[in-house]
Protein backbone atom coordinates (compact mmCIF):
# COMPACT_ATOMS: atom_id res chain seq x y z
CA UNK A 1 0.00 0.00 0.00
CA UNK A 2 1.33 3.59 -1.35
CA UNK A 3 -1.25 5.70 0.19
CA UNK A 4 -0.24 7.18 3.74
CA UNK A 5 -1.60 5.78 6.84
CA UNK A 6 -4.58 6.93 8.30
CA UNK A 7 -4.36 9.46 11.61
CA UNK A 8 -4.19 7.30 14.47
CA UNK A 9 -3.60 4.50 12.71
CA UNK A 10 -0.12 2.97 14.64
CA UNK A 11 -0.37 -0.63 13.16
CA UNK A 12 3.34 -0.20 12.48
CA UNK A 13 4.41 2.09 15.40
CA UNK A 14 7.69 0.37 16.94
CA UNK A 15 6.28 1.69 20.12
CA UNK A 16 2.74 -0.71 19.90
CA UNK A 17 2.74 -2.90 23.58
CA UNK A 18 2.37 -6.43 22.87
CA UNK A 19 -1.35 -7.51 23.78
CA UNK A 20 -2.09 -9.15 27.03
CA UNK A 21 -3.03 -11.84 25.09
CA UNK A 22 -1.19 -14.81 24.18
CA UNK A 23 -0.33 -16.81 21.17
CA UNK A 24 -1.73 -19.86 22.75
CA UNK A 25 -5.03 -17.79 23.68
CA UNK A 26 -5.12 -16.56 20.37
CA UNK A 27 -4.47 -20.41 19.05
CA UNK A 28 -7.68 -21.87 20.88
CA UNK A 29 -9.55 -18.54 19.88
CA UNK A 30 -9.04 -19.49 16.23
CA UNK A 31 -10.10 -22.91 16.87
CA UNK A 32 -12.82 -22.15 18.49
CA UNK A 33 -14.31 -20.25 15.03
CA UNK A 34 -13.22 -22.52 13.22
CA UNK A 35 -10.36 -20.13 11.43
CA UNK A 36 -7.98 -21.78 9.09
CA UNK A 37 -5.51 -21.35 6.62
CA UNK A 38 -7.93 -21.73 3.76
CA UNK A 39 -9.87 -18.42 5.83
CA UNK A 40 -6.58 -17.21 5.50
CA UNK A 41 -6.43 -17.47 1.77
CA UNK A 42 -9.79 -16.80 1.51
CA UNK A 43 -9.42 -13.69 3.11
CA UNK A 44 -6.46 -12.70 0.86
CA UNK A 45 -8.92 -12.95 -2.35
CA UNK A 46 -11.64 -10.79 -0.23
CA UNK A 47 -8.60 -8.49 -0.08
CA UNK A 48 -8.74 -8.40 -4.06
CA UNK A 49 -12.06 -8.11 -4.46
CA UNK A 50 -12.82 -5.44 -1.53
CA UNK A 51 -9.44 -2.99 -2.63
CA UNK A 52 -10.96 -0.61 -4.43
CA UNK A 53 -14.78 -0.59 -3.11
CA UNK A 54 -13.46 0.40 0.36
CA UNK A 55 -15.55 3.60 0.57
CA UNK A 56 -18.88 1.88 -0.80
CA UNK A 57 -18.33 -1.06 1.93
CA UNK A 58 -17.63 2.39 4.50
CA UNK A 59 -20.68 4.40 3.26
CA UNK A 60 -22.64 1.41 3.69
CA UNK A 61 -21.92 0.77 7.39
CA UNK A 62 -21.71 4.54 7.87
CA UNK A 63 -25.16 5.04 6.23
CA UNK A 64 -26.37 2.48 8.98
CA UNK A 65 -24.84 3.52 12.06
CA UNK A 66 -25.94 7.55 11.13
CA UNK A 67 -30.10 6.18 10.56
CA UNK A 68 -29.66 5.11 14.50
CA UNK A 69 -29.09 8.06 16.69
CA UNK A 70 -28.85 5.53 19.64
CA UNK A 71 -25.39 4.07 17.63
CA UNK A 72 -24.46 7.95 16.53
CA UNK A 73 -24.29 8.82 19.66
CA UNK A 74 -21.20 7.05 20.04
CA UNK A 75 -19.61 9.61 18.03
CA UNK A 76 -21.13 12.46 19.71
CA UNK A 77 -20.24 15.60 21.81
CA UNK A 78 -21.67 16.17 25.64
CA UNK A 79 -24.56 18.15 23.36
CA UNK A 80 -25.15 15.23 21.31
CA UNK A 81 -23.91 16.90 18.07
CA UNK A 82 -21.74 13.84 16.03
CA UNK A 83 -18.60 15.31 16.17
CA UNK A 84 -17.39 15.15 12.42
CA UNK A 85 -13.79 15.37 12.66
CA UNK A 86 -14.07 12.16 14.88
CA UNK A 87 -16.26 10.41 12.64
CA UNK A 88 -13.83 10.96 9.59
CA UNK A 89 -10.99 9.94 11.22
CA UNK A 90 -12.18 6.68 12.25
CA UNK A 91 -13.74 6.30 8.69
CA UNK A 92 -10.14 6.03 7.36
CA UNK A 93 -8.95 3.67 9.98
CA UNK A 94 -11.96 1.63 9.31
CA UNK A 95 -10.84 1.56 5.75
CA UNK A 96 -7.88 0.72 6.51
CA UNK A 97 -8.94 -2.25 9.31
CA UNK A 98 -11.22 -4.03 6.33
CA UNK A 99 -7.65 -4.28 4.57
CA UNK A 100 -6.07 -5.28 7.84
CA UNK A 101 -8.29 -8.32 8.28
CA UNK A 102 -7.88 -9.20 4.82
CA UNK A 103 -4.13 -9.10 4.19
CA UNK A 104 -2.13 -8.90 7.44
CA UNK A 105 -0.85 -12.31 8.95
CA UNK A 106 -2.70 -12.57 12.42
CA UNK A 107 0.51 -13.23 14.68
CA UNK A 108 2.08 -10.85 17.50
CA UNK A 109 1.65 -7.19 16.19
CA UNK A 110 -1.62 -8.01 14.42
CA UNK A 111 -2.68 -9.17 18.08
CA UNK A 112 -1.23 -5.84 19.34
CA UNK A 113 -3.37 -3.55 17.07
CA UNK A 114 -6.33 -5.81 18.42
CA UNK A 115 -5.44 -4.36 21.74
CA UNK A 116 -5.11 -1.39 20.91
CA UNK A 117 -8.74 -1.03 18.99
CA UNK A 118 -9.61 -2.90 22.03
CA UNK A 119 -8.65 -0.19 24.23
CA UNK A 120 -9.89 2.72 21.82
CA UNK A 121 -13.65 1.49 22.77
CA UNK A 122 -12.75 1.86 26.33
CA UNK A 123 -12.66 4.77 28.69
CA UNK A 124 -9.07 3.99 28.53
CA UNK A 125 -8.50 4.89 25.26
CA UNK A 126 -11.54 6.19 23.44
CA UNK A 127 -11.31 10.10 21.88
CA UNK A 128 -7.58 10.21 23.20
CA UNK A 129 -6.01 9.34 19.47
CA UNK A 130 -8.60 11.94 17.89
CA UNK A 131 -8.54 14.36 20.97
CA UNK A 132 -12.32 14.61 20.77
CA UNK A 133 -14.54 15.25 23.89
CA UNK A 134 -17.30 12.37 23.04
CA UNK A 135 -18.99 9.87 25.65
CA UNK A 136 -16.55 7.86 27.20
CA UNK A 137 -16.95 4.00 25.94
CA UNK A 138 -18.86 2.12 23.60
CA UNK A 139 -20.78 -0.20 25.39
CA UNK A 140 -19.82 -3.74 24.75
CA UNK A 141 -23.20 -5.07 23.41
CA UNK A 142 -23.04 -2.75 20.49
CA UNK A 143 -19.33 -4.41 19.45
CA UNK A 144 -20.66 -7.65 19.53
CA UNK A 145 -23.96 -6.79 17.92
CA UNK A 146 -22.23 -5.21 14.90
CA UNK A 147 -20.83 -8.98 14.17
CA UNK A 148 -24.19 -9.30 12.12
CA UNK A 149 -24.37 -6.13 10.39
CA UNK A 150 -20.48 -6.24 9.67
CA UNK A 151 -21.13 -9.52 8.57
CA UNK A 152 -24.02 -9.97 6.23
CA UNK A 153 -23.65 -6.36 4.51
CA UNK A 154 -20.39 -7.35 3.42
CA UNK A 155 -21.79 -10.46 0.83
CA UNK A 156 -22.95 -8.20 -2.20
CA UNK A 157 -19.18 -6.71 -2.42
CA UNK A 158 -17.86 -9.89 -2.40
CA UNK A 159 -20.10 -10.81 -5.23
CA UNK A 160 -19.59 -8.22 -7.34
CA UNK A 161 -15.98 -9.22 -9.34
CA UNK A 162 -17.39 -12.45 -10.62
CA UNK A 163 -15.78 -15.18 -8.44
CA UNK A 164 -18.12 -18.61 -8.16
CA UNK A 165 -20.74 -18.53 -5.75
CA UNK A 166 -18.08 -21.21 -3.87
CA UNK A 167 -15.54 -18.87 -3.88
CA UNK A 168 -18.14 -15.82 -2.41
CA UNK A 169 -18.94 -18.47 0.26
CA UNK A 170 -15.82 -19.28 0.87
CA UNK A 171 -14.54 -15.53 1.27
CA UNK A 172 -17.60 -15.03 3.51
CA UNK A 173 -17.35 -17.42 5.90
CA UNK A 174 -13.92 -16.52 6.50
CA UNK A 175 -14.95 -12.88 7.14
CA UNK A 176 -17.17 -13.73 9.10
CA UNK A 177 -15.12 -15.79 11.18
CA UNK A 178 -12.53 -13.11 11.42
CA UNK A 179 -15.28 -10.43 12.64
CA UNK A 180 -16.21 -12.73 15.67
CA UNK A 181 -12.62 -13.69 16.73
CA UNK A 182 -11.75 -10.05 16.54
CA UNK A 183 -15.06 -8.93 18.53
CA UNK A 184 -13.51 -11.18 20.98
CA UNK A 185 -10.45 -10.01 21.63
CA UNK A 186 -11.65 -6.40 21.41
CA UNK A 187 -14.15 -7.86 24.36
CA UNK A 188 -10.85 -8.20 26.74
CA UNK A 189 -10.96 -4.57 28.35
CA UNK A 190 -14.54 -5.02 29.29
CA UNK A 191 -14.21 -8.87 31.06
CA UNK A 192 -10.73 -8.38 32.44
CA UNK A 193 -10.53 -11.33 34.72
CA UNK A 194 -13.55 -13.24 33.11
CA UNK A 195 -12.41 -12.64 29.72
CA UNK B 1 -45.24 -28.83 23.77
CA UNK B 2 -46.25 -31.74 26.48
CA UNK B 3 -42.67 -33.09 27.45
CA UNK B 4 -41.61 -32.61 31.00
CA UNK B 5 -39.14 -29.51 30.87
CA UNK B 6 -35.38 -30.15 31.28
CA UNK B 7 -33.58 -29.93 34.93
CA UNK B 8 -32.81 -26.74 36.00
CA UNK B 9 -35.36 -25.42 33.15
CA UNK B 10 -36.33 -22.37 34.73
CA UNK B 11 -38.09 -19.98 32.08
CA UNK B 12 -41.36 -20.11 33.09
CA UNK B 13 -40.59 -20.04 37.12
CA UNK B 14 -42.77 -17.76 38.53
CA UNK B 15 -39.82 -16.50 41.22
CA UNK B 16 -37.46 -16.03 38.31
CA UNK B 17 -36.18 -11.89 38.88
CA UNK B 18 -36.93 -9.37 36.10
CA UNK B 19 -33.69 -9.03 33.85
CA UNK B 20 -31.43 -5.76 34.74
CA UNK B 21 -31.91 -4.89 30.23
CA UNK B 22 -35.23 -2.76 30.19
CA UNK B 23 -37.21 -3.13 27.00
CA UNK B 24 -35.93 -0.20 25.55
CA UNK B 25 -32.18 -1.31 25.72
CA UNK B 26 -33.76 -4.63 23.98
CA UNK B 27 -35.86 -2.53 21.23
CA UNK B 28 -31.85 -0.54 20.26
CA UNK B 29 -30.53 -3.91 20.27
CA UNK B 30 -32.78 -5.45 18.09
CA UNK B 31 -32.27 -2.56 15.35
CA UNK B 32 -28.65 -2.91 16.11
CA UNK B 33 -28.71 -6.70 14.51
CA UNK B 34 -31.90 -5.63 11.98
CA UNK B 35 -34.31 -7.86 13.91
CA UNK B 36 -37.65 -7.37 12.61
CA UNK B 37 -40.96 -9.08 12.63
CA UNK B 38 -39.93 -10.55 9.78
CA UNK B 39 -37.41 -12.35 11.98
CA UNK B 40 -39.83 -13.55 14.34
CA UNK B 41 -41.40 -15.28 11.61
CA UNK B 42 -38.90 -16.53 9.83
CA UNK B 43 -37.54 -18.07 13.33
CA UNK B 44 -41.24 -19.39 13.81
CA UNK B 45 -40.76 -21.35 10.64
CA UNK B 46 -37.38 -22.13 11.59
CA UNK B 47 -38.71 -23.79 15.01
CA UNK B 48 -41.18 -26.31 12.71
CA UNK B 49 -38.15 -27.03 10.41
CA UNK B 50 -35.86 -27.65 12.99
CA UNK B 51 -38.51 -29.41 16.21
CA UNK B 52 -37.42 -32.97 14.87
CA UNK B 53 -33.99 -32.27 14.89
CA UNK B 54 -32.88 -31.24 17.40
CA UNK B 55 -30.51 -33.96 18.54
CA UNK B 56 -28.90 -34.29 15.58
CA UNK B 57 -28.06 -29.98 15.94
CA UNK B 58 -26.96 -30.96 19.53
CA UNK B 59 -24.84 -33.82 18.40
CA UNK B 60 -23.60 -31.87 15.86
CA UNK B 61 -22.47 -28.70 18.70
CA UNK B 62 -21.30 -31.29 21.14
CA UNK B 63 -19.39 -33.06 18.75
CA UNK B 64 -17.61 -29.71 18.04
CA UNK B 65 -17.11 -28.73 21.98
CA UNK B 66 -16.04 -32.49 23.03
CA UNK B 67 -13.44 -32.74 20.24
CA UNK B 68 -11.59 -29.24 21.59
CA UNK B 69 -10.15 -30.43 25.61
CA UNK B 70 -10.20 -26.36 25.64
CA UNK B 71 -13.71 -26.06 25.38
CA UNK B 72 -14.76 -29.14 27.44
CA UNK B 73 -12.68 -28.13 30.13
CA UNK B 74 -15.70 -25.56 30.97
CA UNK B 75 -18.04 -28.98 31.86
CA UNK B 76 -14.51 -30.41 33.17
CA UNK B 77 -14.53 -30.96 37.27
CA UNK B 78 -11.41 -30.02 39.04
CA UNK B 79 -9.16 -33.09 37.74
CA UNK B 80 -10.11 -32.17 34.25
CA UNK B 81 -12.53 -35.01 34.05
CA UNK B 82 -15.38 -34.28 32.08
CA UNK B 83 -18.53 -34.82 34.30
CA UNK B 84 -21.25 -36.57 32.31
CA UNK B 85 -24.46 -35.26 34.30
CA UNK B 86 -23.09 -31.82 33.67
CA UNK B 87 -22.89 -32.49 30.53
CA UNK B 88 -26.13 -33.99 29.91
CA UNK B 89 -28.52 -31.37 31.68
CA UNK B 90 -26.91 -28.61 29.72
CA UNK B 91 -27.20 -30.64 26.76
CA UNK B 92 -31.37 -30.67 27.66
CA UNK B 93 -31.53 -27.18 27.91
CA UNK B 94 -29.96 -26.37 24.98
CA UNK B 95 -31.97 -28.39 23.31
CA UNK B 96 -34.97 -26.34 24.26
CA UNK B 97 -32.85 -22.83 24.08
CA UNK B 98 -32.89 -24.14 20.19
CA UNK B 99 -36.90 -23.94 20.50
CA UNK B 100 -37.03 -21.37 22.83
CA UNK B 101 -34.92 -19.09 20.40
CA UNK B 102 -37.45 -19.71 17.51
CA UNK B 103 -41.06 -19.93 19.28
CA UNK B 104 -40.82 -17.77 22.53
CA UNK B 105 -42.05 -13.72 21.93
CA UNK B 106 -38.63 -11.94 23.08
CA UNK B 107 -40.51 -9.95 25.88
CA UNK B 108 -40.03 -9.56 29.17
CA UNK B 109 -39.97 -12.63 30.19
CA UNK B 110 -37.50 -14.29 27.56
CA UNK B 111 -35.13 -11.29 28.75
CA UNK B 112 -35.09 -12.43 32.04
CA UNK B 113 -34.42 -15.96 31.15
CA UNK B 114 -31.14 -14.38 28.97
CA UNK B 115 -30.23 -13.20 32.36
CA UNK B 116 -30.48 -16.21 33.73
CA UNK B 117 -28.37 -17.40 31.01
CA UNK B 118 -25.60 -15.26 31.05
CA UNK B 119 -25.38 -15.76 35.18
CA UNK B 120 -25.18 -19.26 34.68
CA UNK B 121 -22.00 -18.67 32.50
CA UNK B 122 -20.04 -16.38 35.31
CA UNK B 123 -19.35 -17.41 39.09
CA UNK B 124 -22.31 -16.14 39.92
CA UNK B 125 -24.40 -19.24 38.78
CA UNK B 126 -22.40 -21.68 37.02
CA UNK B 127 -21.82 -24.65 38.31
CA UNK B 128 -24.76 -24.19 41.09
CA UNK B 129 -27.92 -25.22 38.90
CA UNK B 130 -26.83 -28.72 38.87
CA UNK B 131 -25.25 -29.28 41.77
CA UNK B 132 -21.34 -29.67 40.45
CA UNK B 133 -17.95 -28.42 41.33
CA UNK B 134 -16.66 -27.43 37.95
CA UNK B 135 -14.69 -24.00 36.61
CA UNK B 136 -16.21 -21.37 37.90
CA UNK B 137 -16.79 -19.49 34.23
CA UNK B 138 -17.09 -19.97 30.93
CA UNK B 139 -14.75 -16.85 29.14
CA UNK B 140 -16.52 -14.00 28.12
CA UNK B 141 -14.50 -14.81 24.80
CA UNK B 142 -16.16 -18.14 24.08
CA UNK B 143 -19.71 -16.91 23.84
CA UNK B 144 -18.30 -14.55 21.43
CA UNK B 145 -16.68 -17.49 19.44
CA UNK B 146 -19.20 -19.60 19.35
CA UNK B 147 -21.75 -16.70 17.23
CA UNK B 148 -19.53 -18.66 14.03
CA UNK B 149 -20.05 -22.50 14.74
CA UNK B 150 -23.76 -21.57 15.99
CA UNK B 151 -24.49 -20.21 13.45
CA UNK B 152 -22.74 -21.78 10.62
CA UNK B 153 -23.44 -25.29 11.55
CA UNK B 154 -27.38 -24.22 11.44
CA UNK B 155 -27.81 -23.70 7.89
CA UNK B 156 -27.77 -27.90 6.41
CA UNK B 157 -30.30 -28.50 8.81
CA UNK B 158 -33.06 -25.42 7.76
CA UNK B 159 -32.08 -26.59 4.72
CA UNK B 160 -33.56 -30.21 5.34
CA UNK B 161 -37.14 -30.02 4.94
CA UNK B 162 -37.56 -28.99 1.22
CA UNK B 163 -37.80 -25.03 1.69
CA UNK B 164 -36.96 -22.95 -1.09
CA UNK B 165 -33.28 -21.05 -1.02
CA UNK B 166 -34.62 -17.76 -0.05
CA UNK B 167 -36.62 -19.07 3.04
CA UNK B 168 -33.74 -21.09 4.09
CA UNK B 169 -31.80 -17.76 3.70
CA UNK B 170 -34.53 -16.17 5.20
CA UNK B 171 -34.64 -18.64 8.28
CA UNK B 172 -30.54 -18.51 8.52
CA UNK B 173 -30.06 -14.84 8.76
CA UNK B 174 -33.03 -14.54 11.62
CA UNK B 175 -31.15 -17.43 13.54
CA UNK B 176 -27.46 -15.01 12.90
CA UNK B 177 -29.59 -12.28 14.83
CA UNK B 178 -31.20 -13.94 17.22
CA UNK B 179 -27.53 -15.44 18.26
CA UNK B 180 -25.61 -12.56 17.77
CA UNK B 181 -28.42 -10.38 19.80
CA UNK B 182 -28.56 -13.36 22.48
CA UNK B 183 -24.39 -13.22 23.58
CA UNK B 184 -24.82 -9.25 23.25
CA UNK B 185 -27.06 -10.20 26.17
CA UNK B 186 -25.19 -12.63 27.79
CA UNK B 187 -22.33 -10.37 28.65
CA UNK B 188 -23.79 -7.78 30.46
CA UNK B 189 -23.11 -9.60 33.60
CA UNK B 190 -19.19 -9.67 32.52
CA UNK B 191 -18.53 -6.21 31.75
CA UNK B 192 -21.73 -4.64 34.15
CA UNK B 193 -21.04 -0.78 33.42
CA UNK B 194 -19.62 -0.76 30.60
CA UNK B 195 -21.94 -3.36 29.06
Amino acid sequence: MTVSAPAGYTYDDHALPASPVSAAELEQLKASVLFTDDDAAALAMAGDVLADQITDVLDTWYGFVGSHPHLVAYFADRDGEPIKSYLDAVYHRFGRWILDTCRRPYDERWLAYQEEIALRHTPAKKNKTDGVDSVPVVPLRYLIAFIYPITATMRPFLAKKGHSEADVERMHAAWFKSVTLQVALWSRPYAEREW
